[in-house]
Formats: C-alpha cells, sequence, structure tokens
C-alpha cells in the first residue's frame, strides 16, 4: 500500500509518525507495509525534524495524483476549492481517499460520495467529525440497522475550552479566547469555531450519514457563543446549569430541525461534565437504543489516528460500498420542534422599553420568571422554537443587546 | 448470505426482528438478501409470534451445521460446552461464526481465534461485551496503532442497576436484587452479575484486544457488591461518592493488573452518571488519547443490534484477517498498581478487636480518618492495593463482617 499524503501540517504530521512509529506492528499483522511515498508541502526547505522525509517531498500536487503506483491518497492541506479539486482529481485516477477536512466534506458530501462510488474507490473521512471518537464508522454502520431520531452533540474543542473557562475562572468571552489562542486552542480568526459554523458543518455531515438524507449545509441553523456575558455566567450558575454549544437533530416523521445553539445544560448531567477540549455526541436509535461517545474532539495525534484508522480500513476492507444513501425522505424543519424553556437576558433597558417587552411576551402567551434582577433576565415557561426566534427578532429590531439560550433539563 | 441462528431466545430472537425489519434497506445497499435460512431451538412447538419462523426451526443444530448453503452461523444459546462445540464445528465446516457469549469467548478466545485463522473466516463478537455500545471493533482497530495505558468500565447492567436503586431510593441490597428480579434486569440466580465474574469475562476480552496480550480468565481478580450495607451508601453519599462496580486494568512497563471491585465514584464525574442497566467503558491510548464510549449494555435490541453489525462487517468485509495478536508481553501483576484511598467499614466490634485493627494499620503504616462513628468506618491515606489486601485477610481472619472499596477522584 502506497500511499501520498496532501499537506504536512498538523494531521498530515501527525499521519507521518503513527505509521511510522506502528511499521513493525502493521507489518506483523498485513504482512506488508503501509508506505508513504509522496508529501505534497507548500515549503520544502522549512526544517519539520521528521525523519527521512526530506526525500519524500514535493510541492507540485500532482507529482502524487498522477502517480500510478499511489494506491491512497490522504488530503490533509484543508480549505475547500483546492481540496475538492485534488480530491475530485485523485478519485478521477483510481486512488482512494481520506480526509479529515470537515468544510469540503460538508459542502460536497453528496458529490464526492457519488464519484467514489463510480470510480469504485473508498471516500473515508473518520477524522472529519470528533477528532479521535470513533464516530463515523460506527454511524455509518448503526444507520443502516437503525432509524434514528436524535443526534446531539458538543462538537467544537475551541468553543467548549472557551466556556469551560468562562466558567471555571470566572472570565468574560474576550479574555477566555485570548487563553484559548494564546494555549493554540483558537485561531487567530476564531470565528468559525465560535460563531457556530465549524459545528453546523459537522452535524450536516452527522445528520446526513444518520438519516441516511441529504441534509445540506443550508439546512443547519447556527449560531454562536460570543455575546455571552460574565454576568449570564454567573447567573447560570446559581440556577445550576452550565452552558455549551450543543449542535442537536431531531426528526418528528417526515419533518427533521438541525440547529446549532448555545444551550444550558443541567449542571448534573454528563453533558455538563464534558471539558475543554473534549467532544461528547449522543445518538438515539430504534435498535442501538441510545449512545455517547466521547473523546477527543481535534489535536494532532487523536485527529491523525483517525485518519490512520481509514488507511486502515481501506487495506482490509476496500471500503468502494457506498452505504450512505442520501434520500429526499425528511423536510429541513427550522427550529419548531425546538421546544423548551429559554433563558433571555436584555441589557441597558429602560422601563419603556421593558414593558414593550413584557407585552410582547404577552402577546405570545409566554409566561415566564425572573432569574436575575440587575439586566432584565428571564426564564421562559417551554415555548417552541419558533415563537422565541420571532420574540428574538423584537429584540434585535429594538436594538437591544441581549442574549438567549434554550435550556435542557437532562 | 444466508444466515444460521443457534438459538431464538432473547438475542436470537432480536436478530431476527432487526434483520425482518431492515430487510428492505440493506436489500437496497448491498443487493443481496441477508436471509436466515434456519434456527435452532429446544421447543418447536412454543409460541413465539415471530412472523414465518415455523418453517425455518429445527431442534437438531447439524442441520444448520452441516448445511452447505449455509455461509455464516450466529451462536445465541450462550453457555460454554456446547456453544463452544457448536462454534468450533462451524467454523471447521468453512462458516462464519458471529456469537454474543462473552462466556465461552472470554475462556476459549484464543483457540477460537486461531481456529477461525486457519480455517480462513471471520469469528466476531461484538455483542459481548457492552451491549449496543460499538465498542470491540474500535478497540481492536486502535489496537492496532495505540499503547494501551488503561480500560476502565461500567460493564454490568445487572449490578449498576441494583446499585443505582441503592442509591437512589435508600434500599439495602436484598431489596433491590428483588426489584431487579422483579424486572427481568436480574436472573433468578444472580452470581455471575453481582459477584463480579461476569464483569471479569468481559474485561479479560477487552485486555486481550486492547493490550494485544493472551489475558486469561484466572489474570482478572475480582469480587462483587453484595454485601455493601445501607449504612455504607449513605455515608458514601455525605461523603461525596456514589459506588460502582467497576473493571480496570492498568499497564506499567512489563505488568498489567487487571480487576473488577466496588469502587467510591466521586460524584461529579462521568462514570456517577451512569445509571441502571448502562454501561461506560474508558480507554487511553497513546494516539487517540481518552475515549469513554456509554450506552445499553444489555437488552434484546441493543444485543442484537451488535450482532447484526458484525453480520453486515462478515458481508462487506469477510472479516478473514484476525488483527487480535496474542502476544506474553505482558505479565499479571496482581492489584500492586491500584493505589489509592480506601473505604473501610468493619461492623458489630468490640474494643479489642478495634484495637487490633487499629495496632494492625499501625503496623502497615497506614494512617486514617473515622469516616462514620456507627460501625467502624475509615478512610485511609493513600495505600498500595496489596497494602489493602493484606488488611483484608486479617479482617476475614477475625471473622468480621465489613466492606471495602478503592476511592477514585475523578
Amino acid at each position: 500500500m502506497k500511499i501520498g499524503l496532501l499537506g504536512l501540517g498538523t494531521v498530515g504530521s501527525g499521519v507521518f509518525e503513527i505509521l511510522h512509529e506502528r511499521r513493525g506492528h502493521l507489518e506483523k499483522i498485513y504482512g506488508e507495509t503501509i508506505e508513504i511515498s509522496k508529501v505534497l508541502v507548500k515549503n520544502r526547505e522549512k526544517k519539520r525534524g521528521i525523519c527521512r522525509e526530506g526525500d519524500l517531498l514535493t510541492t507540485n500536487p500532482y507529482e502524487i495524483l498522477d502517480d500510478e503506483s499511489i494506491d491512497l491518497v490522504v488530503e490533509a492541506i484543508g480549505g475547500i476549492e483546492e481540496a475538492y479539486d485534488y480530491i475530485q482529481y485523485a478519485l478521477n485516477k483510481g486512488k482512494h481517499v481520506v480526509t479529515a477536512n470537515k468544510a469540503v466534506v460538508a459542502k460536497h458530501i453528496d458529490a464526492l460520495l457519488t464519484l467514489a462510488e463510480n470510480n469504485h474507490r473508498a471516500f473515508l473521512f473518520e477524522a472529519s467529525v470528533g477528532g479521535g471518537i470513533p464516530l463515523i464508522k460506527p454511524l455509518k454502520q448503526c444507520s443502516l440497522i437503525n432509524e434514528f431520531t436524535e443526534i446531539k452533540g458538543i462538537l467544537n474543542g475551541t468553543s467548549n475550552f472557551i466556556l469551560t473557562k468562562m466558567m471555571e475562572e470566572d472570565l468574560d468571552f474576550q479574555e477566555a479566547l485570548k487563553i484559548a489562542q494564546e494555549l493554540g486552542y483558537a485561531e487567530a480568526d476564531p470565528k468559525d469555531d465560535i460563531e457556530g459554523n465549524d459545528v453546523a458543518r459537522k452535524l450536516a455531515i452527522l445528520t446526513t450519514i444518520a438519516f441516511q438524507n441529504n441534509i445540506r449545509l443550508e439546512d443547519v441553523k447556527y449560531r454562536g457563543i460570543s455575546n455571552i456575558s460574565r454576568r449570564d455566567i454567573k447567573t447560570f450558575k446559581k440556577m445550576g446549569y452550565s452552558i455549551k454549544l450543543i449542535g442537536k437533530a431531531i426528526v418528528q416523521e417526515k419533518n427533521i430541525s438541525v440547529l446549532v445553539e448555545p444551550v444550558l445544560i443541567k449542571n448534573t448531567s454528563q453533558f455538563d461534565k464534558v471539558k475543554n477540549a473534549y467532544n461528547m455526541v449522543l445518538l438515539k436509535g430504534n435498535n442501538v437504543g441510545e449512545l455517547r461517545l466521547y473523546g477527543e474532539g481535534a489535536g494532532k495525534k487523536a485527529t491523525a489516528n483517525a485518519v490512520v484508522c481509514d488507511i486502515i480500513d481501506v487495506i482490509t476492507d476496500g471500503c468502494t460500498k457506498n452505504t450512505i444513501l442520501r434520500e429526499e425522505k425528511f423536510k429541513a424543519a427550522e427550529t419548531k420542534f425546538f421546544e423548551g424553556k429559554y433563558y433571555i437576558r436584555v441589557t441597558e433597558m429602560n422601563g419603556d422599553i421593558k414593558q414593550e417587552i413584557d407585552d410582547l411576551l404577552k402577546n405570545k402567551q409566554v409566561s415566564y420568571r425572573i432569574a436575575e434582577k440587575e439586566d432584565f433576565t428571564i426564564v421562559t415557561r417551554e415555548i417552541q422554537g419558533d415563537v422565541m426566534e420571532d420574540i428574538v427578532k423584537k429584540l434585535a429590531a429594538y436594538g437591544l443587546s441581549f442574549f438567549y439560550a434554550r435550556i435542557e433539563e437532562e
């Protein structure tokens, strides 16, 4: 088995290292070596400290993509356009492709699975969601023999790290973000991680598999965590909750709602115990029951571990049989099914606006109790997500600074 | 793919039902049917309510084992001797075998994997540990590219159900056991579940895979939960702990300690949140990091789900390549590495014996604090597991009624 590696950044070098470290063991079992025979880099001269990789480096992707001795291409360059081009090219050249790139998978899953199937090649992406957690593969298999009704997960390590810091060290958002950036948990431009886009991509991938339905990225609504205040955090703690960025999909009859949003989680629940950069995914199927899978959601070794698992799968299995149907059984149903109590905090409010909000809530038949008197902080009774959205539109129209989150009792 | 099903009890009928329910979907994907063509039962006349199974029933196992049209045998009769005979016979006849039978796997894993390998057939047992949790398969794969250092799990639904009832409803052991029996969570003879044998079997299987080492059932020490008193439970709660039956394996250099025992778990930990018949397994590998896998540890549908996943694996993959090496890298090292504080409660004690125990602990240089004055209830400072065992032998020699448990702070 000869492998071409596109990219020698965090994931790429992790893959290189694991295959090198385990080469004896793998050879003992498979009786053949798994050899990385070429590596695409941007700069050949950069010092990397990976043994003997100097001979293997190239700056020309087509030295890998056109090399007929290469059986499998690992795409680890990230980004969308280029990665998409290379993956298509490799599949068309009869190579298997393994990627950790959630952005390209979420956007092009249908096209890429079709292309792989037509070329009788594997297209695998275990590392694209949940880092080291064995997730995509069990989910693919379970989706064949289960009707799934719910997926729920903490799927972004960066935002979970920030929220953990805010909760545990009493920091406000900007302070926690800064620490995350200093420690390498957040990028210089943290937008995708903190605004929910990243979770939306992962959730689109998981739901497409679980529900055997073509869930487009546009079907996933999302919002992030950047306007949570330190005072909110204090109130959450007093109420017995922690705040998490949750991606969740619910199926009801022919409708599916897929949503990424901050959620208040009871401090006695398992999700509350998912700290720092860890991820956890809950899956509910009619046969398998409830599963919760927890592990490192990102990081060099855990992600590379998932990539190497995919490579091993291709060796042992071929994996050329696609089992992910992309049917159109379910209709995207916005936030209608996200029922619950909601926490709402509105800052800097004068008496008139308070009266208007009060009237608005009465009009919507939303009763509530005051949770905290500083700011205007309330907890509603159970309402539907679309009712909450109407309220939010009004609050935004008033030009108010506010934050809201659904409350989950489990 | 034609399947012969040995046994139509809980697991067997679950497999039958799932394959029937999902037949359309599986045919759509694989372009072939997965057909159960014969079923071994003890009594043909028993009413079962499974559609058209009447035609398929036989009371003669060799009608299945000698049937050359049958590709795969599912062993779901339970027990050891007979099951072992049938599995060997089937493999020798060139059939793949899937089983949910942890007793036979734990006892004969080495012989059965060798036999399957020699016959170029699959021998799979995902359902033998952790019910519906995708566990064996990810572990097999990860063990190829990780050095595992720790496995820890709640692996028995019956005992966990009993302990949950004792904690939540303030019951003593016998009362909780009775409820478990009435609800079908415990058998009439609950010994294997409550005394730790069942967890020992599962742990032997998991450790053999994870450490790629031949861990024999005799290497796994175990003790159960039947002498936990209601007063113990009260004390645990006051101290901020819950009690769980934990199977755990630790590797240090060339030594491995594998132990099943009651453990006090901090009430803020994820393991504390594993209630009733649920299972959770923690795995630590040098590349994948820490994984925690949670789900239904038993029950008809979850277990059958795992069996059907194995069947699908044989269809797509063949699975005739064994990847579980049974080397002798590690030496079984008793309880030496189980360091920690210990809870000890001794009942009905007179002043003389109290003095003797006090002296004993002083001799062993074990300092402690009194946790509760009713009975003689103490918490030791950090000591090694083998020191604790010496103390226990003495307590037993005095003929005292006592309970002890290691305390885990995570």
